[in-house]
This record gives C-alpha cells, sequence and structure tokens, in this order.
C-alpha cells in the first residue's frame, strides 16, 4: 500500500494532466460531427495503453468507432482480469448550462468538471494509471487485458460483434468495470446488480396535416392528446406499471437481502434537498433504494409534438412523439419486454390515430454473487484501501454489454466504480471528484492482488 | 352585376398580379426577423388602398406593427362600412414540407399557393378590389373605412388600443370581415357565430435538473409523466372537460338551432378521407357540427421535454411544457376561463412538482344575429351572387377583435369569408382558390349595395 501511495505521489500531476488531455477530445458518439474527435481519442488512448507497458495494442476496427485493445500477460497459468471502458462521451447539450466549457476540463472545488469526467473516461483512465503503477513497481500478478470501446453511449453495437469474433483473445477470468458509483468516500460501497434496459420511439399519427385547432379543433383527435392518455395509463395511482404481463419474471427479494438493502445510509431530507423535490414518486410499498434497484420502471426520456416555439400558435397537429425506457430486473429480458409494451401500446391505442413503435438498443438486468473470488478481492482491495468494508448496493444504471460478457466469454463482471451520485453523469456540469480519482488508482492494484491470491 | 362581372373581366389578370405582390412579402409576425417585410407590406397596401380611390390613407403607428388606414366619404347621411383585415401572416414553417416555397405565390390547379393566401391577404384584398371596382363604375352607395392591422396572428395587442383612441375616426355603422370559410361554393354559407380564445402555457417542474434515468428513475417524479397525467384527467371517457366550472356559463342551442345547424351539408366519409383518419372524435352526444360551432374545448397545441434530438438518450429531465388552448361558446368568457384553467391545473399538481401557468393573447366569442340588416344585406348578396341563399353556421375558429368592436364601437361584425376547409390555414401548402377569388370581389359590391338599400 505504502510502495502504491508513493508512485502516485511522484507522479500525481501527471496522471491529471493525462486525464485532463484524455477530457479534452470531444468523443461524442452519438452526433457525427464529432467523429474525427472520436477516432482521435481512440489513438490517444492506445498511445497511451502503450506508454503504460501494455502489448500488442491495437486500434480495432469495427462498423461503426474503434475498439482499443492492449494486454500484458506475464504467466499463461495466472488468472486473466479482462478491464472494459469507453472513451466516447453523452451528448453535452444543454450547452447554456454549463458553468464551464464541457470539453474544456476545469478543476474547480476538488472537483473535475468536463464531459466524460467520470462517465467514463476519468473512470477507466484509472485502470490504466493503476497498470502503469505496477508495471513501474513490478507488482502485476496477474494477466491484465484491456477492452476500451467507443460506442457505449449508443448502444456498443458493434461490441457483441467484435466480442464474439474474438473470444480466444479476450479469454479471461473476470471483467473488471469502473463505470458506476458509490454511496460515497466515507461509504464505499459495491454495486452488485445492474438494471436491464428497453428502450423505445413511440409516434402517434392523426389527421395527414397539421389543421387550425378552431377549424378542427372538438371534432378530430389530437394526437398529443392521444399520447398523453396513452403514457398516463401506464403508470396506475400507486405508479405500478399496468401493462399485462410486465411483473410476471421479476424476481423479488428476500426479507434478508431487502434489510441489507435498506442497510446502506439514507438521508431522504437531504436526497430532496439535493434535488429541490418537496416529495419523492415512486412505486408504492418500496424503499427508494428498493425502487431503484430492484424494480423495474419506466420513464419518458423525452416528449414532442405540435407548435413548441415562441408564442402561441394555434395547431392541431398531426403526431406527437415520445422516447420511452424501461429499467429492468431480472429476470425480465430486454426482448420480451420490449414486446409486451409495444403489443400493449399498439393494442391501446385508439381507432381515431395510428401508432407505430420503434425500438432502440436494449441490455440485460445483471446480478454479482457476493461469494465470488471476484467480489472477495474488490470487498478487501476497499476495506484496505478505504479502511472500511464495502455496503453491498443495487445499481438503477444500466451496462448492457455486462449482460454480453456472461453470454459470450462466460465469466462474471466485477463493478469497482468509484463515482458519486452528486456527478451529474449525463447532465450539464458533469463533474469527478479529485479525491475519487486518486483513490481509485490506489484500490485497483489492490483488487488485482488480491483476485490473484484468492485465485490460488 | 354584369357590369361588376365585365369589370372584372377586364382587369382580371392585373388582380392576380396585385395579390402575387402582396404575397411576396414575408409579413411574419411572430418572428422579429421579418419586421422589416412587415413593415413593407404595410406600405404596400396604404399605396394600393391610394391607388383604388381612398381617401387620407395613412400607415398608422401602433407601439408595434402599423394599421392601414384608409376611407371614402360620400355622404355623411349614409352608412359606413368599416372593412377590416390583416396583412400579418402565421410563420410559414415547417418549410419542409411546402411544396413549393411558402413566400413565391405558386399557382397550380386553380388555386394559389402561398402562406398568406387565404389566411388573410386573398381575402382582405378582394375588399381593395372591390372598393375599386365600385369607385370606377361609380357605384359606391355608402361610406366605406379600412383598417388593415399588422398583428392578427400575435394577438392584435395594439388594436384595441388603437380602436379606443379612435372611436370618432372609426366610426361605422358595421363592420365587415373576410377571414373565415365558406362550405362550398357549391353550398355558400355565412357564419353567424365565433369560437372565443383561452391561450396558456404550462410548465411543470421537477427536480432542479436533468438526471440520470438510472439513477433515478423509480425515486423522483418525472415531470413529463405527471404532465401527461395532467393533461389526460382533462377530459373523461366522454371528450368532457373535466375543469369544474368549465361548462357553467354554456349556452345550450335550442332544438330549432341544432336542426338548423345540422342541415348544412356533411360528409362524414369524406370528411375523414380528407384526413385520413379512421375515426372521429369529440365529446359525447354532439354532431360534428355542434362540436366545432357551438362547444367549448380544449387542445394542446405544443408539448416538449426532455431529449427530443436523434437517437436515444436516457435521462430524467427537469421539466416539461405545454401550450393549451380552449374555444370558448358564449356565454363563456376568456379572463374567467383562463382563470378557471390556472386555478385547476395548479391544484391538480401533486407535491413531486412545481407548476406555473402563463397566459397568453384570448378573445371572446361572438354571434352575430340573422335578423339584423348586415346579415340580411350578405344573405342577398351571395343569393344573387352564387343563385343560392347561403347557409348560417357556426364557426370553429376566433377571430377576437370582433368582440373588441362591439365593446369599444358598439357596432356588429357581419363576416363573409370566401374561404374553404382545405384552404390549409397555419399549415404547410395554404392556398386559395382562384375562383373564390374573383367571386368574392364580385360578391362585396352586391353587399355595399343591399346594405345601403336596407339601411334607408
Amino acid at each position: 500500500m505504502e510502495q502504491i501511495k508513493q508512485y502516485i505521489e511522484q507522479h500525481r500531476d501527471r496522471f491529471l494532466d493525462e486525464l485532463f488531455e484524455l477530457l479534452r477530445f470531444p468523443s461524442v458518439s452519438a452526433d457525427p460531427k464529432y467523429k474525427d474527435s472520436v477516432l482521435k481519442t481512440a489513438d490517444f488512448v492506445a498511445g497511451k495503453l502503450k506508454q503504460a507497458g501494455a502489448d500488442n495494442v491495437e486500434v480495432c476496427p469495427t462498423a461503426g468507432y474503434p475498439i482499443v485493445y492492449g494486454e500484458k500477460i506475464i504467466d499463461a497459468t495466472l488468472p486473466t482480469v479482462l478491464v472494459y471502458g469507453h472513451y466516447d462521451v453523452q451528448p453535452p447539450d444543454p450547452l447554456e448550462l454549463w458553468k464551464t466549457p464541457p470539453f474544456e476540463p476545469t478543476f474547480r472545488d476538488g472537483k473535475i468538471y468536463a464531459r466524460g469526467a467520470c462517465d467514463d473516461k476519468g473512470q477507466f483512465y484509472m485502470h490504466v494509471k493503476a497498470f502503469e503503477l505496477m508495471m513501474e513497481t513490478n507488482t502485476l500478478p496477474c494477466n491484465i487485458k484491456f477492452m476500451i470501446e467507443g460506442e457505449e453511449e449508443v448502444g456498443s453495437n458493434n461490441l457483441g460483434i467484435f466480442v464474439k469474433a474474438n473470444k480466444e483473445k479476450l479469454k479471461a477470468d473476470v471483467v473488471l468495470i469502473s463505470d458506476t458509483s458509490m454511496i460515497s468516500m466515507e461509504n464505499p460501497s459495491l454495486e452488485t446488480g445492474l438494471r436491464g434496459l428497453s428502450y423505445l420511439e413511440v409516434e402517434v399519427v392523426g389527421p395527414n396535416r397539421d389543421l387550425h385547432s378552431g377549424v378542427y379543433g372538438g371534432a378530430v383527435a389530437n394526437p398529443i392528446t392521444i399520447l398523453t392518455k396513452m403514457i398516463a395509463s401506464l403508470h396506475d395511482e400507486n405508479n405500478h406499471i399496468t401493462i399485462p404481463g410486465f411483473y410476471d419474471k421479476v424476481l423479488v427479494l428476500s426479507d434478508e437481502e431487502k434489510k441489507a438493502l435498506n442497510a446502506a445510509p439514507y438521508n431522504e431530507a437531504e436526497y430532496k434537498t439535493d434535488l429541490d423535490v418537496e416529495e419523492l414518486w415512486g412505486e408504492k410499498g418500496y424503499s427508494t433504494f428498493e425502487r431503484i434497484g430492484t424494480r423495474p420502471t419506466l420513464e419518458v426520456n423525452g416528449i414532442w409534438g405540435g407548435y413548441i416555439g415562441e408564442g402561441a400558435k394555434t395547431v392541431l397537429p398531426s403526431k406527437a412523439n415520445a422516447k420511452i425506457s424501461m429499467r429492468l430486473v431480472p429476470n425480465q429480458t430486454s426482448a420480451e419486454i420490449t414486446k409486451i409494451f409495444t403489443d400493449h401500446f399498439e393494442k391501446i391505442a385508439p381507432k381515431s390515430v395510428k401508432v407505430k413503435v420503434t425500438p432502440h438498443h436494449g441490455g440485460e438486468p445483471v446480478v454479482t454473487p457476493t461469494d465470488s473470488i471476484a467480489y472477495k478481492a474488490a470487498q478487501q482491495a476497499i476495506t484496505e484501501s478505504f479502511g472500511k468494508a464495502p455496503i453491498p448496493t443495487r445499481g438503477g444504471g444500466s451496462i448492457p454489454i455486462v449482460a454480453l460478457f456472461e453470454a459470450e466469454l462466460g465469466i462474471k463482471t466485477v463493478l469497482m466504480g468509484f463515482g458519486l451520485d452528486s456527478d451529474a453523469l449525463h447532465s450539464p456540469n458533469e463533474k469527478y471528484d479529485i479525491f475519487n480519482y486518486y483513490k481509485g488508482i490506489e484500490t485497483l492494484p489492490l483488487f488485482h492482488k488480491y483476485y490473484a491470491e484468492l485465485s490460488k
């Protein structure tokens, strides 16, 4: 541990400078106008892996953005850890809400502010520096492989193809990912589950053209009104989803699991104050942690229709649209839920409109068993580094490729994230605490150490 | 009648050329970037009034766009007709849906396609040509005044101020407006009523920032979901508006009035085919004409919230907005309904969100008595010109200034419109039929003739 801290002290500033360099690339995968930047980011990451000591570093082409690969095989008989991360980031909009520009990383109040600071550049880069540290101090205890992709924010469509075509190359014993958060630095935690995802776009079409709402209002169905009625019907008065069959496969937590989950620190007053809401909202009969970690949900991520510019326009629009996503829990599956939703939405549409449902990318829910070697190694690493055992938590977000890795490579994933809920992922003013960045670099070598030891 | 037809024949082409010139000005009052064009349009209209023979032609300044005035007083003992129209037009968007550019008037299949072709340039300009005709043939039988404003599409805010400040100047016996439609050229009609308008913008705010829908979804109210629930609750299963007190002041039609209203030709199959809808929608227990002409309605003109760009973004947005308007019938009043809506919307908002309601411009409903001299004059003019008596109809749209004229000038309005429902007002590919344009120029002098005669 001392050797680790010393190395970090000596290279502190460079570690930060390199991260800032990485953050300056506007590697927005969702928007084609950033294409050049995304490609340059891949090259940058490959260069840094090489400098850290990796062999066989490649920028592997795909039908979309490339996947950066690198490895260090020290002994074929030792276990292999496969580190996954992503170098692409969310779109920065709405730009006007950022205090400092999203691609000009700024240090403020002990935090690094930039799009991608936490999700995922700050987090995956800790692994590159932890790797460099172990190489330079000659303490790498197992084999390590890196797979850093560029399309996580747009559904990782080409990752599955890459994984399936490179099973030998990617052969490993466990996947290690830092793309989640802890309760706090005082209360370190380990995510033992992630929700799945089903994402769809719906379109409701009424009349074949925009109409004058005076001339036609009251005689013709307004697709906005119909869409609101349909969406409103998806939750009952207990905020329970009304789609038939939706909850059929949901695993209910045992009383013991519930107790462990709710034992994590939670201050409802602070939670509400942080969001500036008077009252929370959720499925009746479940605590906040249960709602986020163990219950499936349905959110409208976007809605639009009619005239949305300045001033008034009395139009009865031809159509209305919404983007809807559902978070899933074991044992729901993305394909099944997508179908259930589609069938239901088409069924509840009145005859006065036509409805179209278009599915986007999805992902399966996952749970990591707490009695596995990998989980125990992570647990020991955190206990030593933080001086406190991590609390097991169930995450609300989705990392679809975790289920992919299990299906294609037959291996589990350990989620050792060092982010915080306040990091504002996907929002303006995303940040990553400096303390967390260095703490991660300090803790990750301990994971490899204990993983190798427990694997003997 | 012969003399009228002959004059129109002789000046046919010029009448059309002048209208095309008028249509080329992009006089969009809602968008400040068109300011110069709006002002130039006012000058153009003033010039044409002067050329037609009007006296005291003025481009009268207001706090917004100017009002064009002109008059011909032939004898103080004769009645005076005040012609109202508006030279401003609706915004042209969405541009990509126009077959030919909105401000390049194009003649196609017997129709003039342009923004403003019908609403209101084609229609008010018929009055300028009818006036020229009467002047040139020395057949003007009464005094005439013109008041053509430039802000009708944005609420006519400065018209009221102008009217109140110029009551002497605007003194007249009746207001004549062409800004409505007929059933068809085979079934001419006269609008005897217009609905009122109440227009508001609502905003629902949940958390103080956009959130990651995985990290928070299920635990925090999504303002889009809440907004859809609130909007959905505004109509019950019979499409009756649920706002308490909403219908209190509504005058119910007598059986006789209902019978007359529903006697107008109506082909439901064609109505549906024209809009390409399988089923109509409306308040249970009322026919299409009753729903449009005699019942108040609530429409959502626009809705937006969250991520509405390309692809998927898993955001739980901070807020959601909608533009909502209600059409009113006698004896509802715009101020009262605006207050009733605001109070109700604020009341049904759950504690997990904050709601803001912002009113826009409104207008009162009006009815023109069919036993008045003005109505009879219009009726006779149409009977002579079309060879058939006009069917009395109740219009769905609003012309708020009609109630203003009654309140401030103490006079009624006759609505002699020559448009058609298919004109696509407020939509892409707005048009005005050439036949209707010339028919209007032919019919309007007859109105003045009979109005003067019946007034003796």
